[in-house]
């Protein structure tokens, strides 16, 4: 299943070390103003290369929209853009032909497709995400048109340090793009990177958690009873590789609250649909399985031996997931926003 | 959306208060021998008036099968069941008319639809759920008679008590049943009775959290990237009305894990898809908005007074949440059990 | 798939002689008036025993609506209906066990399901159709209350009998409900009537032809490339059972048209979108396949023997499928109705 | 909608004189062998330039496989194809921006999404079907290497000039390919040649008729009651631009049929279920629109004028529909191929 959503639908393809990746959005209404400086600029926040937090893997990541806009607009057609790989650099992976990897995707795709492509996970890669990334550049844009709905996404916590709360006051989202670890809370931003650094060095990777806030969301999106808005964006997000739990409102800690004092709460959701008021998600993210140590590896013949990984990564992943967990949300945010009308009064044309 | 699934496709209808409620099965596979003793079963665990931890609403919920099943068989035709409403007391809702619970659903549904069935929330009302239970019980069976999979869920904390780990020695499947908060931890369970017993004294109400194992599950269920199972079961888990935060492996402590631990775990996904091992999932769950105590409330005029609410309510929403989830998550597998084939040689008949 | 529809989705069930047949419709807009008289004046027009045209099976096919429907207007929830048998006479059927009946589906679906209800088809009895019927109760209120579109269907040939054109002086809409061939040409029907009479004195079944006229279509309803409208019709007409042709417009004289006629045609649609001018179809359908005459028929061992068939049926299909195939037309032009907006300026709310 | 089927599913995008034109398919099964040499065959039967019976305009439509096949298997993630658009003499088309051009699909689509790209016909162009082969080319490898499926498909009329029966033994296989009418017959095929000649001496377009057979089918396709497998294939035929009528079996002639010759004839489909006898199909194609006549034209502001088209045109549309067709019946058999499976035998891996 490769395609996302029901009304704005994004089809992704393509594998890590494949000739290209791109997405296919069908569904994006007419008339949508979008260039493809826009979308090169969301690709270029989600690029390898980056800084020390990434792999040194070098990719331009650069966008070439083949169909669907005409004159600077959407018209209504599908939008079909495409990514070319570059530093395919296969012969790193020649070995993973008789490995699976711990902690990758490798050995269920194994056997759930029997012929794969091995080289750096193919499409079990990180490196998938970029088409999603393409699907959010336009999703975002319609969003910003419409309610000027805003997805502000940091990184609230790396290899055990902490941020500040995202409705805090130091928290400041004009910092987030401007350090490598995407945090909203500069002095916690600092102590992240000093982290990941050392991580990096014991030739170890970090896990971490991102929250989200969602303001000026459009009222009432959502389909009750199974497409509550809270069920669709957690599936999105949990559909990113590396993403073990997903919170919104009071979260895990709805197990200790009681009645009288969750009914005084604005979650942004209820039954189902927004309500208007900000939503606050947060999402844990594992360490990057691909680390440097001796670790053990099984084999398709069922051996166990010692393996050493090579290629090239991340020593950890929030920091880049930080504009595909947003690309999620707006997706799945238009989606319901493009969904068939609810009322009478709306089928009128 | 009142569809779940796309291949084991369960759609459901029917308000609290109206005629019947029910559920439409349809891509249930035919030859599957199953007997309306056993769906009731299921809806007997779900049904009110259980216990002082339930409302005392009286609901028989008996289950009438109108098509799909014959001589004792499933015949690949839709299976259609229905509950009829006994105990509707509609007029203790009338007051409704005029007022937005706090807590519930009832001002986005008023907004979106404009006109609704205010009676006890309508559709929006948790006992919508007990159609999820009938798609559960023929999905439970298709599982049994298949990998024999078995879907435990308990109440692992409730009202701050704690239940030990779910795969603790302490933990005894056996025990779920015989306790009204449905907990598999007999000491934790005494307590939790006593702490909902006195919060619905103070009429107050309690949240929770509900753990899952899922034990003998068929291999490399998913389909990347955008079906991974765990978004697919995330989804089905968080349309759940009072579900706040969904997590699975090692769930909300990966922002602190370190990769070369990680990468020994077994969580029962990689890749998005199941490997067999057990898979755990934490669910948290916020309390029952209705409550005894006196609240404001707001009114489709924008005006905010004091409201006291009537009806008849849960003092705590996780013990009779079980029985739904155990059926969420058995459609989906079963959802991606009849999934179209993957391998070439999976084609041939 | 007994789902029709993307947008408005009518879920079908039952069997010709199981407890109950119904529908439940997903995606109405809440405030549609109807009631439940409009929705069995359809089924009257569809139910067996109203002439000597049909079959005496006698059913009374009265309709129970289950929920959705609150104070006479839809409420945007799911709309449950339905139907149950009464004279079900299962015994005619009991000789089918053993035996396939000629023309009849019988064999495919015992191989295909291996498990199945035998009793008059089951759910590949034209029964099933009456669940349509009900989708198209609530489509055509719809369709009424937004553009007034009409969908006008006749009998234009029956048992080698033509009637007048559509579109011809002689064609009499207020004829149609007035004879039991539903046939706009009264003295074409006058003489249908004569030849059916006929062919049932000599144990034959006969075939026919339904034309319908859509006025007043909403414009530009169809979403290309592969939503074409004239290819969603197409599709729900050729799921009825007995029908072998579509075509509109020109139809099949398209092989010996010309460019510089044809362009100057008006065929109501146009690139896959409606134009708002009249749309003509025209539907073949075989004569029913269940004939008292003495037939060959294959048993599930492969032996072939004499066979007569029992139960009661219809010499001939049109007359009452002409409530059947407007039900078709207006479940996939609602579809098209609610589809997600396409324009920019349709998604501001 | 630009993705066809529902488990292999094929989306397509690309304007005529765009960038690229595309089709991704996702949902085929890992391990088909296929090469690149395969798609551009079945590229080359469709692309223009071929003869006098097609446009001159020249494209090599040559393909690109940018993912989804590795070492010349699939691997079972989606498989992107681009064909880039190479002699797209767009300013032919400039005079379009201020005009509706007879029997084409522009004024519906200048009105429904109110910015389109004129150039050519934009999406709305026949060149779009290219994309439709690309997922032909993958369905018929998968038809051939299951059951050895054949799908014949030839211009049985055109200009007038019908060919013999497909089933008559006259009709030739091997001839299809040698004549640029894509003829089966090869007496009629010369008069067809003829007739089209000349038609476009006089500045006429003319219309045909394209006969299919399928061959050794696999059996018991089609999912009842909606997806009856002559509901899906009229659906794919119907969404191809020019055509206006589809048949199969007795076609329009069962309004002259009795029940006790018709329970005799075997038509390849049965209860909307494939049987795995030959399915006999016809489909009337209109003429091309596109004339080098004089006619007149709407503008957008609803004025009539003159007006002669410029551009490069097909006289004659069935020949190069030939391929096309049989590409919307190999996608849709294999969509069924693919369906989830209806039997518990089949659950079971």
């Amino acid at each position: 299943m490769n395609t996302f959503g029901k009304n704005f639908r994004v089809t992704t393809f393509g594998e890590s070390h494949g000739v290209a990746l791109g997405a296919v959005i069908d569904g994006c209404p007419a008339g949508l103003e979008i260039s493809v400086e826009e979308i090169q600029a969301e690709l270029n926040r989600r690029k390898p290369g980056q800084s020390a937090m990434a792999t040194p893997r070098v990719e331009k990541d650069q966008v070439e929209v083949l169909s669907g806009v005409f004159e600077g607009k959407t018209i209504g057609t599908p939008i079909a853009c495409i990514v070319r790989n570059q530093n395919q650099a296969s012969k790193d992976y020649d070995f993973l032909k008789e490995t699976f990897r711990p902690g990758h995707a490798d050995e269920g795709w194994f056997y759930k497709y029997e012929h794969r492509d091995h080289r750096g996970g193919g499409r079990s890669s990180g490196r998938e995400t970029l088409a999603r990334v393409i699907g959010g550049a336009f999703a975002k844009k319609i969003l910003k048109n419409t309610n000027d709905t805003k997805i502000i996404a940091h990184v609230s916590a790396l290899a055990g340090v902490k941020s500040c709360d995202i409705l805090h006051e130091n928290f400041d989202v004009s910092e987030i793009e401007k350090n490598p670890v995407r945090c909203g809370d500069k002095i916690a931003a600092e102590k992240m990177i000093e982290a990941v650094m050392k991580a990096k060095k014991n030739s170890e990777s970090v896990g971490g958690e991102i929250t989200i806030c969602i303001k000026n969301c459009a009222k009432y999106l959502g389909s009750p009873v199974f497409g509550k808005i809270e069920g669709e964006i957690a599936r999105g997000i949990m559909s990113c590789g590396a993403v073990r739990s997903f919170e919104y409102g009071i979260g895990t800690d709805a197990k200790n609250q009681v009645g009288s004092v969750q009914n005084t709460r604005k979650e942004g959701i209820s039954g189902g649909l927004t309500t208007g008021d900000d939503i606050i998600i947060k999402v844990s993210v594992k360490p990057t399985p691909s680390i440097s140590q001796k670790q053990t590896a099984k084999t398709p013949n069922g051996e166990i031996s010692d393996f050493v990984i090579g290629g090239r990564h991340d020593p950890t992943i929030p920091p880049r997931l930080v504009p595909v967990l947003e690309s999620m949300i707006a997706m799945t945010l238009v989606d319901f926003l493009l969904e068939p009308a609810d009322r009478m009064n709306q089928i009128f044309r």
